[in-house]
């Protein structure tokens, strides 16, 4: 299905981000494992992770992206008509997150506010439920907020997910005017009987050969999916922008697909696995120049779930 | 703004529901507050709550409800492209409920799963997200769960919601024909610096006068709007279902908005406040019957926020 472009479509405008500055060496933790720092540097990518602040929320980081998002556009708060938060690390369980960044934010009364519960593929979700909610009730400014601090959840003696994860968020504005990207296209799926490959109670358990198993079979043929119903092929994609869940698993999907490296970044290697944030971190760069026609996102992960957006630049007339 | 309408367009066509048998009386419990039992009848109006069985979870208790919803639909498993649960309560902090619930069912792989945190107006949230997302992303078939077992967040001493919250589970199905009902326009609203009026770490921590002020100060003129932004009026309204959130506040709202009583039914004395679930629980003989032409949804609570549903009947013309 395509949407049939218009003037008044729903675009993604701008992205605000916040990574904290506080980083963890791996290179100092790695040999506590037996992690060679090649293994480290070329194979996981991840040489450093971002950490925030003990007493830092979820709602915090939320704030913090915001902020960025608010240098960034000319977002005024009392338009803000829609706040959803992608997270699995809620700052409580009641109420949702997102109407606690709506009071720290003094956003206004006629708002909705929500939360997203879905993982490293939860941004590609959040872009089809955010256009979605604003295309069917009419709402004409929306930020999509993800934040999953993860150092909250993670056993640092615990090799299989110790140097994974970082701390970061970000904060997505779609509106109605404007340059930016239009969601084209979207497509999703849920592997079965292998929602226990990432699970959390308290911490974080992760059986990474199933994660990757799932991530190199499942991923590039559900990209060549949605690519060909639209009519496309894979080179004409500018940029493909992947959860960046390690080094390995970003080449191996851009290899299978015969993609070119610098149309694939693989970029966290300063700042970890950052869950929902890794792909809109990726992003905020392109949002803002819009110098790319054809973008392809790729999340894919807890649940075993994968989703891709295929999004189209559309520039201001002005 | 107003759906065209279009025999293709999405419509809820069927709800299956889940009330555990077991019942605990108020009756009983109440005398221990001090309440008198024209108290619990006439204004608190909860008799007995339902209660789940210990060891249930919350994507069992979905489960139960997609089966209702198989006995009262032709929703065959392989054709579901979308799975949300709209729960507080999730099985496990990661992953997902839906991913669980997913998997239970025996799901297809092409399915979108994900959560929705967001409390008493979930449900409304939830039709709007749900119809968007099917809309811009060309789906066909989706079911949408309720499940907020409060039980397992009660604590039993706490007078402010010891007899409140009964345990449900809903199945709401979406798909593009038979007779249902389509979403025509939606609203929500937050209110600021009230986000604390119900919060949950371990368990639900309820200010029950801020929780009621903020229901009857903005939910009757947020539907209101609703209506007159249609060109409608409470006349046209041939069901208004409510959040039973309390006999009074139902009887409240009603009086309020000058709306008879077997227009607004309070329907909730034998279960209690089901959270997510009061809703569909109302909604399901109505969509069943298809015998009404407009009716209004309004879900009010945990934010504090609240959100109202528009929808008008479709009939099948076989």
């Amino acid at each position: 299905m395509t949407i049939t472009p218009s003037s008044h479509d729903v675009r993604l405008h701008a992205i605000g981000t916040y990574l904290p500055s506080t980083r963890e060496s791996n290179l100092e933790r790695g040999a506590e494992f037996g992690f060679q720092s090649d293994f480290l540097k070329d194979v996981l990518g991840f040489v450093a992770r971002s950490v925030k602040e003990s007493n830092e929320l979820t709602s915090d980081l939320c704030v913090r992206a915001f902020e960025d998002l608010c240098h960034r556009s000319r977002l005024k708060k009392e338009d803000v008509q829609l706040v959803t938060v992608v997270t699995q690390n809620p700052d409580v369980k009641i109420p949702h997150t997102a109407a606690i960044v709506h009071n720290k934010l003094g956003l206004a009364k006629p708002c909705m506010t929500f939360d997203i519960s879905q993982g490293c593929a939860g941004y590609c979700h959040a872009v089809a439920i955010t256009v979605g909610v604003m295309e069917t009730t009419g709402l004409d400014h929306a930020v999509l907020f993800t934040c999953d601090p993860y150092t909250d959840i993670i056993d640092e003696h615990d090799k299989d997910v110790a140097l994974l994860f970082g701390d970061a968020a970000t904060a997505s504005y779609f509106t109605r005017d404007g340059s930016g990207y239009r969601l084209i296209d979207a497509n999703f799926g849920t592997m079965p009987d292998s929602h226990e490959c990432l699970r959390c109670e308290d911490l974080l358990k992760m059986d990474g050969r199933a994660v990757f198993n799932n991530a190199a079979k499942q991923v590039p043929p559900s990209i060549i999916e949605l690519l060909q119903r639209n009519q496309m092929a894979v080179d004409d994609v500018d940029r493909l922008l992947l959860h960046q869940a390690s080094k390995y698993i970003v080449e191996f999907i851009r290899t299978r697909l015969e993609i070119p490296p610098e149309k694939a970044p693989f970029a966290a290697a300063d700042y970890g696995n950052t869950v929902s944030s890794s792909i809109p971190l990726l992003l905020q760069e392109c949002v803002s120049s819009c110098e790319f026609e054809v973008l392809l996102l790729s999340g894919f992960g807890i649940g075993f779930s994968w989703g891709n957006n295929l999004l189209k630049a559309v520039r201001a007339e002005t």
